[in-house]
């Protein structure tokens, strides 16, 4: 495995990888690797000659509130599971490397983040779509993956790709559980031993959403108040939102049909945690 | 020459040109073709083995007040003078095709604009930057070529091109001027015989505050006032203005030193002109 901290370095490499015809998947990350990452180099080592992952915790998406001091790091052991789950090229920057300068240019995004978390985190996918522009210029992959944990951030990525004409092909990687269901998130390792046991409320409560629907709920409000009442019955969380939308246009719907996602955050007392399921729904 | 109208089309065709190892010079143009755009794509020719020119009047970058649905079209000429220049590959796709939804994100320029062309069209640069990053994203070109005559829009390219991590080369090609000084533009046929034949005073004024800074000039507000003086005695336009800034930063000077453009922009009754100077000032 190559490690580059300089992005000029790792552009001009893959632009001599992709000249003799390989080609490359790109596995964007922050860093403290899990399964759940583990799972997204899987599919692009599957899928591609040169795997490219980046570890960089891109202060432009967190809020001046928001845990990006506090965001948990572990480079020895990041680099150890990288290599040994087949990644070829690591790139690391520091923060000065990819904002040397005060920021000339502005992304907003105008569509898909007044809903679920973006509705609580104003201007992060701003961030998000930043530093991602960025990274595929540097990357210039033909496949990104990224995990359908994060529902949200896969709709503004497919919204990003379409509008600016990316030649990248997004692959939605389905989210990694631990085997009581849990949704791996570094995050985790901030709850208290009674509020893991609490967690896998979250994903037993998107499971009798599903149920309901597929037992022919079509009512949104009537599956929402199901989900919320398991939710406050078995955690001691406080609920961000619970919503059923479109997906990935993201839009209110007025019946449950079509393509469909369940979503959810609870507010622990030191971790938010949120998972998702997608699902087809016939008329 | 091929000529595309779809951007997908257009894609995949340069994605198998770059795989074979072949360099892509690109030529953004809104068409309505002069000598200008000609010795832009000359320059082109000469570097690459293929040459894309695209003609597309970009709605976005036009304010409410300017001449968008006025902008002068000529597409059987322009087809002929792209041919016989060299061009390879012409792209014109029509609004729709560029634009086919809302607008899910917005570029805003925040540096470079507040000065000269900017600060009478809010906006403009960012309608310039959003097709840019689309047009980059469909041309995929090794390198890109734009006239000094549109200083400011050069150092926004720069600017956009250091910040999104493009690996895009930007050349900048010196300006073509008629015989007698004026500075071609789509423009110049909007001008009355009389404005005509004073319009060539802009670029005679700008020699004449080379001359004096040439001769140790350092006041920024003497060169300014001699320029001007030298306008409105030779022209029956309105200034706009006149300004001497640091290039390609465009930022206020103290005194005349280091790289620096003089630009200049005089409003006739159908036209507006604009021209500058560039120079390289020893302390």
């Amino acid at each position: 495995m190559k490690i580059f901290t300089k992005k000029k370095d790792l552009q001009e490499h893959i632009q001599t990888l992709r000249t003799t015809g390989r080609t490359v998947g790109f596995v964007p990350t922050m860093g403290f690797l899990h399964e759940g990452h583990l799972k997204l180099v899987e599919k692009s080592v599957a899928d591609n000659d040169c795997t490219v992952m980046s570890i960089f915790v891109n202060p432009l998406q967190f809020g001046p509130k928001e845990d990006f001091h506090a965001y948990p790091k572990d480079h020895d052991q990041d680099q150890r599971l990288a290599e040994n789950a087949g990644v070829n090229i690591l790139f690391m920057p520091d923060v000065a490397e990819m904002y040397s300068q005060e920021h000339p240019f502005r992304i907003t995004v105008l569509q898909r983040t007044d809903q679920l978390c973006g509705k609580s985190r104003p201007g992060h996918f701003d961030g998000v779509a930043t530093i991602l522009i960025k990274l595929f210029h540097i990357v210039h992959p033909q496949r990104v993956y990224f995990g359908l944990k994060d529902a949200q951030q896969i709709s503004v990525v497919d919204s990003l790709i379409e509008y600016f004409e990316f030649p990248i092909e997004l692959i939605a990687v389905e989210t990694v559980r631990e085997q009581d269901g849990l949704a791996r998130s570094s995050r985790n390792v901030n709850l208290t031993n009674l509020e893991r046991k609490e967690a896998p409320s979250l994903y037993k409560a998107l499971q009798i959403g599903k149920q309901l629907i597929d037992e022919g709920e079509k009512n949104i409000g009537n599956v929402i108040e199901v989900v919320s009442n398991y939710i406050e019955k078995n955690t001691s969380g406080k609920i961000d939102y619970i919503d059923l939308l479109s997906f990935p246009e993201l839009q209110p719907l007025q019946l449950v049909k079509g393509k469909v996602i369940l979503a959810i955050a609870i507010q622990f007392s030191q971790a938010r945690l949120i998972d998702n399921i997608i699902l087809n729904v016939k008329e």
